[in-house]
């Protein structure tokens, strides 16, 4: 009979399977933690530039992120208004707010599976 | 009917839902692919020094880690021997082996949980 981490480790208990998540296009990561801040970043302050200051991140680097989400979407998730009444300012769009709900829940999906797997190894 | 990421997503395939699995101590990540493959390396060449190399990782980089490993296990996984009959070198302990095999196994539930997920997507 093998020995089971929780026979290996050290500690009785204290620890945790833990792990990230995302979505690949040919081998490409393009959507996972980074750009779901980012998304709701930009939902909170209307701004890219504020966003990407809020992430420690450069505005060149946001908007990388933020092409690369248009360009592998149907229609854009991010658009940005120059002028009129409202003065400006870039707004998600509905599929935007899908592809986050979306991630969200597959997060809790794997959130279960590490929990499951931290119970098994028997030392969480 | 909320749209799916496969409705959202332009293309019609090559998506994939991707991730990677660590074990963490108290909030700290300890083991995980990094780890696995430092220790195979080992292995394989029965040198700290060269499988650091193979891994581009500077010697102290490698050490530290094998260090955190050993403070974690109720026993030792790599040992040192230097001088003997064989002339030193580096060997695992049956429990690194055991703990690689557990990751091993680990990640192909993982791949299981991954597939699943890429299939739901549908436009995997």
């Amino acid at each position: 009979m093998p020995k089971s981490p929780g026979q290996i480790l050290k500690n009785k208990s204290g620890y945790k399977i833990n792990g990230s998540l995302w979505i690949e296009f040919k081998g490409l990561r393009f959507f996972g933690p980074g750009p779901v801040e980012l998304l709701l970043l930009i939902r909170e302050t209307g701004s890219i530039r504020q966003a990407a200051k809020k992430m420690e991140m450069s505005y060149q680097k946001a908007w990388a992120i933020i092409k690369t989400l248009n360009g592998q979407s149907s229609q854009p998730l991010v658009i940005v208004q120059s002028g009129g009444k409202k003065g400006g300012g870039t707004e998600l769009t509905a599929d935007a707010l899908e592809l986050i709900s979306y991630y969200t829940q597959l997060r809790k999906r794997f959130e279960s599976f590490l929990q499951n797997e931290t119970k098994r190894m028997g030392a969480g």
